[in-house]
C-alpha cells in the first residue's frame, strides 16, 4: 500500500472477536503501535469483547423480558467501556501514549432512538485535542449520547458507522475495518473454497453485497463512506496481509461480478386473487411501511378471473408481523388467501460491470439450471441479480454460479 | 420510624452484595418501590454487583501489572453502569417509573485523582427534573466526571460518600446505608454474640468506629454527613427492621460506650535511643507525612543514659515503607536500632458518654486484666480509648471488654 506510507490520519475499527481475550488485544494493539509508529495519527474505534453483550443482554433477561430500550442502552454501552480501556491499557503498557473515550467523550451526538440511534454529528474536538498531544485515541465504538444526555446505541454493527463517522468528521485519510476474513470475497470463502478475494470494490457493488448478507460491513457505514467518500479497506486482524479497498471508482477489471451472496433471513408472503382495483397495492406496502417492514422482492402477476397476485419478501423476523397485515388487508378487500414460506433463500450476483455487459443475467440462470434449481422469483438492478430459492439449494446454488463466472484454474 | 412517614426525599444506597444477582436486584426494587409507594421521592445509590469490580480487575491485570489509574476508572465505572442499569430495569418490570444516571450524568464533578478522586460538587439537575417526574432515580455510585470530562472513581467504598453527597446536594430528609448487616452493633456481631444494635450514633462516635475498623460505613461519608448535617440510617437489604441512625446529637442513653471496635491492620514501629536533643521527633513525623503515612497510636517514653525511645504504630500496607524511613532516619542521627511488629492489633472503646464518666477506661483495663492480656501501647481521645495488643488476644479481648460494658443479660 505504498500510496498511504506518509499517510497522516487512519481511523480503525476492530470487531468484538478481534478484542475477545487479552491475547487479541494484545495483537489489536501490536497492530495499531505499528501503524503509530510509521507516523500515522491512529483513532481506534473497538466494539464490545467477544460475548460481552450476549452477557449483558442475559443478564437482562433474568431480570426482565421487557426491558426498556434506555436501559439496555446504558447496560450496553457498558461493553465497550471495558474494552476500550483494557485496550487503551495495552498500549500503553507496550510503552506508547494512548486514552480510551466513551462515546460521549469523542463527542457522538445522536438520534434519541434508543437502540438504534442514527449518529447526527460527531464533534471530535476532544479526539483532535488527544491526536495533538500525539495519543493514540481508542473510542468506544455503537455508541454516542442523545440530546437528552442518555446514553444511545447504534444497533448491533454499529461500530463500523461509529468508525466511518470519525473518518468523516475528521477527514481522516483511510479507515480500516478489521474482521476474520480477509476483505471481501467473491463468494463466503467457507462455502466456496476457491471464492477469490477483491483488491478492490465500488462503494454501491459493496452496498448490494451488505444488503445481500455479505456480512462484511454494515450497510449504514458504506453508505456513510460513500457519502462522504471515504475510503475503507476491509481486512483481517489476524494475518497481516492487505485486504479489499472500498472506493467510489475502481480500476475496470475482466470480472463481471465482484461477487455471489447468498441471505436466508428472508421470507416470502403472497396474496392470491386481489380485486384488480387502483390502488391495492399501494394500499397494502403503505400498510407495511407505516410498521417500518422493508419490502425487498415484489412479483406481480394476474390471476384468475382479472384478479391479481402479488408476492414479496421481508427479512424473516419482521416475517410474522407482515403475515399478519397482509391478512388483515386480505379480509379487507376480499382476497383469497396468504401464504407465508421462509424455507427460502435469496442468491445475488453484484457487479458494476454488468451494467455494460449483456447476458449477465442469462449466464446465472444457466448455472441454476445445469443444477435443476428451481427459481421462485427474480428481481435485477443496475448491479445486482437476485433469484428467490429453496432454501435447501442456497449452497448449491452459490456455488454453481460463482464457478460459472469464476471457473476453477486446473 | 413515625418521623419519617410524611417524608419527602430519601436517598437509599446499596453495596455489591445487595445487587449481587437478579434475586437480589429484585429485593433492593422491592424495597425501593415500597418506600416510593408511600409517596417518597427516591434516588438510589448503587455500587457494581458482587465480584464485578474484582473481575475487572483481573481482566485488567491479564492485560498489564501497572495499569494507569484514568485507564481503571474507565474500566471500572462499567461496573456501575450495569448494575444501575438492571435496577433501573427492575424496577420499571415493577410497573414503577425509574431510569439510571451515571456518575457524569447525576451531575458528580470531581477531583481528577484517578482512583481516589474527591467530589468537588454535585450538580443535582438532571435528577431533580427526573423527580419532578415522579420517577425513581438510581445512580451508579462510586464515580463521578473531572472538569476534564474524564470518567473518576471515588475509590472502594466510596458509594457511600456518592449517595451522602446526594443527600447534601438535594436536602434529602434521610440517607439510608443499606448493607448486610442490621445496623451499628456494640462490637462486631460475628465475633460476640451478645453484640447490641445501636438505635442512634453521634457522628463523632461512628467516625472513631469507622476509623477504628468497625467496617460499617465509609469514613468520608461520615464526615460528609456530619459537615452537611444529614441523617443517616445504617440497616439491612435482608430483614425489614429499623437500623440505626447516625446523627449529630443522640439520646442521652445509659450506656456509656456506643461500642467495642477490632482493628488488625496496624503494625508498630519502635525506635531505641534516639539522643535526646530537640526536633528529633518533630523531623522523624514529618518524613512520614510526607509519604503520606499516617501515624497513629504515639508512645514516648525515656531510655538508657538519657536517650528517647519511641513507638508508634501505621496501617500495615505503609509499613515497609515507614521501617525504611525509620531505618534512615536512625541511621542518620544515631539512634540504636528499629523494631517492626504486625501481629498486633489496636481494640478500642468509643463513647460519647465517656467525656462525662471516669472511670471508663479503668473499667477497660479492668476487663483485659481479668483475661491476663498484656496491653502493650494505650491511646485516649475525649470518646475513644484504644489499646495495642498482641493480635492473638484481639477476639478475647473484644469479648471480655464488651461483656464488662454490656453484661449478658441472664
Amino acid at each position: 500500500m505504498g500510496v498511504y506510507e506518509k499517510m497522516s490520519l487512519i481511523v480503525m475499527k476492530f470487531g468484538g472477536t478481534s478484542v475477545k481475550d487479552a491475547e487479541r488485544v494484545r495483537n489489536v494493539a501490536g497492530i495499531v503501535t505499528d501503524s503509530y509508529k510509521k507516523d500515522n495519527s491512529v483513532v481506534v474505534v473497538v466494539s464490545a469483547q467477544g460475548d460481552t453483550t450476549d452477557d449483558l443482554i442475559e443478564k437482562a433477561a433474568e431480570i426482565t423480558a421487557h426491558p426498556t430500550n434506555r436501559e439496555m442502552d446504558m447496560l450496553l454501552a457498558s461493553g465497550e467501556q471495558i474494552s476500550a480501556s483494557l485496550l487503551a491499557m495495552c498500549i500503553q503498557d507496550m510503552g506508547y501514549p494512548a486514552i480510551s473515550l466513551t462515546g460521549w467523550q469523542a463527542g457522538f451526538l445522536t438520534s434519541s432512538a434508543h437502540s438504534s440511534a442514527r449518529i447526527r454529528n460527531v464533534y471530535p474536538d476532544r479526539i483532535r485535542r488527544e491526536i495533538d498531544q500525539k495519543k493514540i485515541v481508542v473510542v468506544c465504538g455503537f455508541q454516542g449520547v442523545s440530546r437528552y444526555d442518555d446514553i444511545t446505541t447504534l444497533g448491533r454493527g454499529g461500530s463500523d458507522t461509529s468508525a466511518v463517522a470519525i473518518a468523516a468528521a475528521m477527514h481522516a485519510d483511510l479507515c480500516q475495518i478489521y474482521t476474520d476474513v480477509e476483505g471481501v470475497f467473491t463468494a463466503d470463502p467457507r462455502k466456496v473454497p476457491n471464492a477469490k478475494k477483491l483488491d478492490e470494490i465500488s462503494y454501491d457493488e459493496m452496498l448490494e453485497l451488505a444488503t445481500l448478507g455479505a456480512q462484511v460491513l454494515n450497510n449504514r457505514s458504506v453508505e456513510m463512506a460513500k457519502k462522504y467518500n471515504i475510503e475503507l479497506e476491509v481486512l483481517s486482524s489476524y494475518t497481516k496481509v492487505p485486504g479489499t479497498i472500498v472506493k467510489e471508482k475502481v480500476k475496470m477489471e475482466k470480472m463481471l461480478i465482484s461477487g455471489v451472496a447468498k441471505d436466508t433471513d428472508v421470507a416470502r408472503l403472497s396474496i392470491t386473487c386481489i380485486p384488480d382495483r387502483p390502488g391495492m397495492v399501494f394500499k397494502r406496502f403503505s400498510k407495511l411501511a407505516a410498521r417500518n417492514i422493508n419490502v425487498d422482492v415484489i412479483l406481480q402477476s394476474v390471476g384468475r378471473d382479472g384478479t391479481k397476485d402479488i408476492a414479496f419478501t421481508v427479512a424473516q423476523n419482521k416475517g410474522a408481523e407482515a403475515k399478519e397485515i397482509c391478512e388483515k388487508f386480505a379480509d379487507t378487500v376480499g382476497a383469497e388467501s396468504v401464504d407465508y414460506d421462509d424455507d427460502i433463500a435469496k442468491v445475488s450476483i453484484v457487479g458494476a460491470g454488468m451494467e455494460s455487459h449483456a447476458g449477465v443475467a442469462a449466464k446465472m440462470f444457466e448455472a441454476l439450471y445445469d443444477k435443476q434449481i428451481n427459481i421462485r422469483m427474480i428481481s435485477t438492478s443496475e448491479i445486482k441479480v437476485s433469484v428467490i430459492i429453496n432454501k435447501d439449494d442456497a449452497d448449491r446454488a452459490v456455488s454453481a454460479i460463482h464457478e460459472k463466472f469464476f471457473p476453477t484454474d486446473n
